[in-house]
């Protein structure tokens, strides 16, 4: 079925840098935030913002700590950001239709 | 290949509305302006908003006539837009990796 309205692709996964976010950690599951920029290509504070939108709808945690003496901040896909990424990958899927396959 | 950066993605077509568009035309190729309103549950405004934004970068041509008295406004991807389109979908496609298939 191809479905046309544009409502059904959650937002908050939407937007390119946080779908990057969101897409690298369906793979990685967890990864330290320098890394996850760098990845990413993106700045400190462009990253920090989509982690925190992400993080107010639970789509990711995210943990400070440290690594021996350096400080550390790792960021984990939830089960509900795993949830709402593959609910979006279907909407996606089902609006591209024949064209993403 | 995965591709992380969300720069790949045209940010044109990226917009939720627009994707919506851009894949209704790829399959109809073209549709008059209250048929694609319906389609996709649009306003007037917001359709014609992204229409504008669509025809600016030559994605789509927005022909406006009439059948028989009543004035029709027919909207058509253009060559362009269906390049564009499809490297998007290569992009997303690139970005979800192994969750779109």
């Amino acid at each position: 079925m191809t479905e046309y309205d544009y409502r059904t692709l959650d937002d908050v996964i939407h937007s390119r840098v946080r779908l990057a976010i969101m897409s690298y950690l369906m793979t990685a599951r967890e990864a330290d935030f320098s890394a996850l920029k760098k990845e990413l290509k993106l700045t400190d504070g462009n990253l920090s913002t989509h982690l925190r939108k992400l993080e107010d709808h639970a789509y990711v945690s995210v943990t400070k700590g440290f690594a021996g003496r350096k400080p550390q901040t790792t960021v984990a896909i939830t089960e509900t950001g795993d949830t709402a990424f593959k609910t979006y990958v279907e909407g996606v899927a089902a609006m591209l239709g024949p064209q993403a396959t």
